[in-house]
């Protein structure tokens, strides 16, 4: 430990339960991940510090790789601040890892994809009930797959937004979008450069509702081309969701030091 | 639905969230599986019923597949009795199961066998921290499986009680102990006729210690010969074990609906 403080940037791999949160972003009032690591921050640098995720999750999502950076002035190494966080924050966070970025590095603009999981168990479950939403499946995962299947590439994913939501621009692209089961866990993993308030909810609604439907990746198309928000369906619990990772120029993607937790 | 109540013995497969509960059992003061379940069919039928689970997990203990049986009187069938519990209990406590069962059926008595798993998970989590023993292990998996050797078969678990236990038969036969990896989460499973009060949590806390310290399966051996509680380890922590099923002549495995939700 030098005696000196030095200002630096942290890149923070950070995982969290989002059942006691308002979402990841500072609110006027209620509690969020980015303001109990502000306040964590604060005691330990005496000094406001501001932290910017690279995906800003809602109410009730769960990260197990959410990737945020800072600019801070401490005498601490990465791995010193990191166990002083963890000690300070409440168990439903922890920072998984910390380490120096370049002193440029924002996590948010400079991520190039990121991927989030969503879990769906087909009976109520007490161990999963907020982990996962309970929805009966009356297809089979090759059915889901080839419904979803038109969302990949670069589209117009107004129709899948919230209404009133803050983006401009509602143009992503999709890298992967896939389907599996692990158990009787029902899976999807979705990559893409950039994603929409609640888009990946309303994505997992819509395509459940095409497949069983029999409309498919006829339906999915059709939402897409619709670019109106009734084309698709009432997003899916928020609880079924987690940020998994975030990829980099450089880095790949991050947090390299993720815990496996979730199904 | 017939009009007449009928008299019956229903067996229910039962999952639960040991985090909000002092286990299993009825206990003077506090929140039980038990007491909330007797509870919900209070309700429903009118009149006191006493039920009899398989296996008496402590505080803070999971149960992916608890067995118990109970005399009831409903014109209810089943599955119907099933989603009225379902209604009727809260969300940590789910029937995954119910089905009629010989009048003489007794969960407890007739168990020929339980099945338990512990997780552990090598860092700090946000997501498991109510799921899992957080424990960095500094051991294989096969010298986990080397050491939990000497327990298969039958033996004096005295060693592996508790103080004031009210087990005045200490012998169990052991017909199952296996170390695993899944990703980043290692488990254990164990399987018997019986346990004693801790005995899994112990048995967990003991086989690490005796890998880590180099004695291995010679130290286990010592252990259970030496018929002496200080011969063990504290035991795990409680969050980390969860009752998997319960085996019956003619059954096999209960419950057979059981929910993957257990890594």
């Amino acid at each position: 430990m030098s005696s000196e403080p030095r200002t630096w940037t942290v890149r923070l791999g950070i995982e969290f339960d989002g059942t006691g949160f308002r979402g990841w972003q500072v609110q006027p009032t209620g509690r969020t991940v980015q303001g109990e690591i502000e306040g964590a921050l604060r005691k330990l640098t005496g000094a406001d510090v501001r932290i910017a995720g690279a995906g800003r999750t809602d109410a009730g999502c769960h990260a197990a790789g959410q990737v945020a950076s800072a600019v801070i002035t401490t005498r601490l190494s990465p791995e010193r601040l990191r166990m002083a966080l963890n000690a300070l924050l409440p168990g439903d966070v922890r920072i998984v890892e910390a380490a120096e970025a370049d002193p440029e590095f924002h996590a948010r603009f400079h991520a190039m994809s990121r991927a989030y999981r969503y879990l769906i168990v087909p009976r109520p479950t007490a161990l999963r009930r907020l982990f996962a939403w309970v929805r009966p499946l009356r297809v089979g995962i090759e059915d889901l797959n080839r419904a979803t299947r038109p969302l990949l590439g670069t589209h117009d994913f107004l129709a899948f937004s919230k209404q009133g939501g803050d983006a401009r621009d509602t143009v992503c692209t999709v890298t992967r979008a896939r389907w599996s089961n692990r158990g009787r866990v029902t899976r999807f993993d979705i990559v893409a450069d950039r994603f929409l308030y609640t888009m990946v909810r309303r994505v997992v609604s819509t395509t459940i509702r095409a497949a069983e439907g029999g409309g498919g990746a006829r339906t999915i198309r059709e939402s897409l081309q619709a670019l109106d928000r009734r084309a698709a369906a009432p997003p899916a619990p928020a609880h079924g969701l987690y940020l998994m990772r975030v990829r980099y120029p450089g880095f790949g993607w991050l947090p390299k030091e993720r815990i496996d937790v979730v199904a």
